[in-house]
């Protein structure tokens, strides 16, 4: 089944609106969930959409918070999320990053006390259509054992970095873990192995068995010791310049919230020589896919290619959803 | 065999001056060169230290070249590192970065036309040193191949992230490939098997077998197709804000020089509650060592931790050395 993709705004708006979100809100959460989805980011889009409500009803989330500017540093500015909506907190603070980036060429705002920002290439697309270079993180409760250890320490900790390229930009999503919790769910479901190993058994063998490492929950960091570094690093300094909670002490609470986010944008704009340089990108994006397939039916993409197609595809057929789901959404 | 750091210095120094480095330039290449080794980077101290020699040589490095400053945006300095030593280059423009963060909070430099930095944790160390987050990568020459191709077309654009923790920062220091060459090398020599899966044999089946990835040159990212888009983001990161060459416009000329760099430091000192923030990053390390190792003898250490007790027994025992090469440091 496939939804328009004005129809899904506008349900959405319609359950918004009657959970008490303004006008202006509302829209805007509503796109941003439907652009997930657009993308084929279906489990940030609609499918994420029903929880996104019980996080309100539970009280996790004022829809009504906004972020507000607690202490600018040079063109670092910190702001306290209040623990509103995440997706609209983490438009704010991009929105913001880039006008610092348009005034300085960098521009730079750490987030604390927010809450799950749902698909975070949304945000990266918006400093790229702005002829920004974006780049973002978030921590997250913890996930995922370091590396050397089988208890979760580290939050998978997903960055986003998107680089300006005419109409299908560079867009790199990439969590700290090799396979998500709903990735291996779904493995398991349908008893497929892995592509790759994706985490420990009980035996403490590294497996491409999804269903093991469910049961032991240790997955791996990408590049084992590598993305292990790299998620506490993240963590790190999103906690450290947002003044907000580590991966850490977001464990502590009873709900993932009061997250730390970093927002980056650097402008193009400012640049002399930026349409050389915007060539350059250009050429290697080409290059790139120049390199002979490692199998004859699977070309070389570049990161964020293959969603400018689904996101052309979507808009033409409509979007496909799970029917449930969809049905859950139009009885709120 | 081991040699003292003081010796090991003093050696690098002599033959610098022979080769016409200034006093000054002569004693900083060395101790940067002195400390990769104490560290236990010795493929990036003593090791790499003859091939320097070659590399001026052949007229690839210019002893007296200084990074220029080209264009100033805000709080980004582009400076030309007119094909100095990649050593020296790094180091001042980390130090230029470190000294805009104390200004600013943020330090962004961004470096073009620099050679192989060497031990790039060093440059990591001095930002940590300072109070301040460091966060730096280069690009290389194409060696790794993208997701889904057979053909190089990426470098493995190593990243060090510095973080102040006392007298042992975290430092984070991963290249985009799991294994670099020399590691495959290594491992085939010795017969073993890589610990995880390191690259492409020449039936395109994923190994651990490091003699059948050295024959095919197929290397495999971190994370696969994370560590591809990783790969390629940072290098056009690094080559657009510095206005220099990618990996591919390196991958044209006949050796590797001409890279494209970026360094970014973040000041602590400005921070209102840093106090608490360096003990919220405390309490994660510890945290993290909690977690129960995978194997009995293999506790969890942090990124930076082992090096630290290298190099404290390296300065009491002295550095260990490939008597070889050292022999032909002596005679150089």
């Amino acid at each position: 089944m496939r939804v328009s993709y004005d129809t899904m705004v506008n349900e959405f708006i319609r359950v918004l609106r009657k959970r008490g979100f303004t006008e202006e809100r509302a829209g805007l959460s509503a796109k941003l969930y439907a652009d997930a989805s657009r993308d084929g980011v279906y489990t940030h889009g609609l499918n994420r959409f029903p929880k996104f409500m019980i996080s309100i009803d539970k009280g996790c989330v004022d829809i009504h918070a906004d972020p507000v500017l607690t202490e600018s540093f040079g063109f670092l500015e910190r702001y306290n999320g209040q623990k509103g909506p995440g997706n609209l907190n983490a438009w704010s603070c991009m929105k913001r990053a880039i006008s610092l980036a348009k005034e300085h060429t960098v521009g730079c705002v750490a987030l604390s006390n927010t809450n799950h920002w749902m698909r975070l290439g949304n945000y990266g697309l918006m400093a790229a259509e702005e002829n920004c270079i974006g780049i973002l993180w978030t921590n997250t409760v913890p996930n995922m054992p370091p590396w050397g250890g089988r208890e979760a320490r580290l939050g998978n900790n997903p960055v986003v970095i998107a680089i300006p390229h005419g109409d299908v930009p560079v867009l790199v999503d990439v969590a700290m873990s090799m396979f998500s919790y709903g990735k291996l769910e779904s493995y398991a479901r349908s008893g497929k192995e892995l592509p790759v190993d994706g985490g420990y058994n009980k035996d403490q063998k590294i497996t491409r068995n999804a269903a093991e490492i469910l049961e032991t929950h240790q997955s791996v960091p990408i590049g084992y010791w590598k993305g292990s570094g790299l998620s506490l690093a993240l963590d790190l300094i999103a906690a450290t310049l947002a003044g907000g909670r580590t991966s850490r002490m977001v464990g502590e609470l009873s709900v993932e919230t009061e997250l730390s986010q970093i927002f980056v944008a650097i402008s193009l704009d400012a640049l002399p020589d930026s349409e050389r340089l915007l060539k350059n990108i250009d050429d290697t994006l080409n290059d790139m896919k120049t390199s002979m397939p490692v199998s004859a039916d699977h070309p070389v993409y570049y990161p964020g290619e293959n969603m400018m197609r689904t996101r052309k595809e979507n808009m033409e057929l409509g979007i496909p959803v799970d029917e449930e789901i969809w049905q859950k959404v139009l009885e709120m």
